[in-house]
């Protein structure tokens, strides 16, 4: 359970799988703010990984609200499903099969994050942009740039603890694409 | 009026005074997310600058909640004043002074934001953690690393236009220290 209404779940409260990427707190909160959500939303997480954004964006959008979270990966589904469960979620469907199977059986959206850097990832955004609601948001994180909108690159490093004092430890850019549809 | 449940008002919605810097969205959204906002809690916006913060900070803890903004500059003051109507913002007040004169007369705080980076800067976060209530935060951006904390280091680069295509600009790292009271 989280209670603060500012998003932000510190990274080690998720449970996590080595095999399953989650999103870092301040990537993902940056994230969050730029799908602008309110409660009562449609929101979409494509590429779910380990459940960190479906986490979040549920507790934005409140119970008035919900989540389809989709990965094609069993054991991120499986990760997600916990997460969920760990937070005491109930407003997020987790569905298990390839996202461009899936996208047009949902209901519109209202905001829409994509994350993952799958071979369909340009398929898969125009298939998020025929569903997304005028005025709707939709997301893109850790993918190559595809061409002018509101493209912010964060470069994060954290401090470590070593045996004399205290070290930044560098992470890699991450490239996070957000656009409001006409 | 920002009506998003989650904070990040993008930059261009302020009012703007060159002499008077802004906390950045994305780095903005990272500081408020570490203060880990509630209905109803008390905050201090201390060198409020623009006002930025304190908008985002008084939307996240509503009418319940209560911010107190000081600056020393009486121009980020006025600048203050002038985005808190724009934003309707009725819970937030503004103390143009130093904050080493005003913080003992505070009511204790749930959260504290110190952003610039004053002289006084170590005598302020002192006096502020002695207002802070227990399990409260308080998050520093903009200075030199004290101690071992959490500490994150956001760069951000934004996109902008130019004749041929997009190219990426790059900020300045800015340094984002939180803790909460034992």
């Amino acid at each position: 359970m989280w209670k603060t209404k500012t998003p932000g779940i510190p990274d080690e409260l998720f449970e996590r799988d080595e095999n399953v990427p989650i999103t870092k707190e301040e990537v993902r909160v940056v994230q969050i703010a730029k799908g602008r959500l309110k409660p009562g939303m449609i929101v979409y997480d494509i590429g779910c990984g380990s459940g960190s954004m479906s986490v979040e964006a549920a507790l934005q959008v409140e119970d008035s609200g919900h989540v389809h979270a989709v990965d094609y990966d069993q054991k991120a589904v499986e990760l997600t499903k916990k997460n969920l469960a760990k937070f005491g979620i109930s407003n997020v469907s987790v569905i298990s099969k390839n996202a461009n199977e899936v996208i047009s059986g949902l209901p519109d959206a209202d905001a829409i994050f994509v994350g993952g850097t799958g071979k369909d990832t340009t398929e898969i955004v125009k298939m998020c942009l025929d569903k997304l609601n005028p005025e709707g948001r939709i997301v893109i994180g850790m993918i190559q740039i595809l061409k002018s909108v509101d493209i912010t690159q964060v470069t994060i490093s954290k401090s470590r603890k070593t045996s004399t004092g205290t070290m930044m430890l560098a992470r890699n850019p991450v490239t996070i694409l957000s656009a409001t549809k006409n």
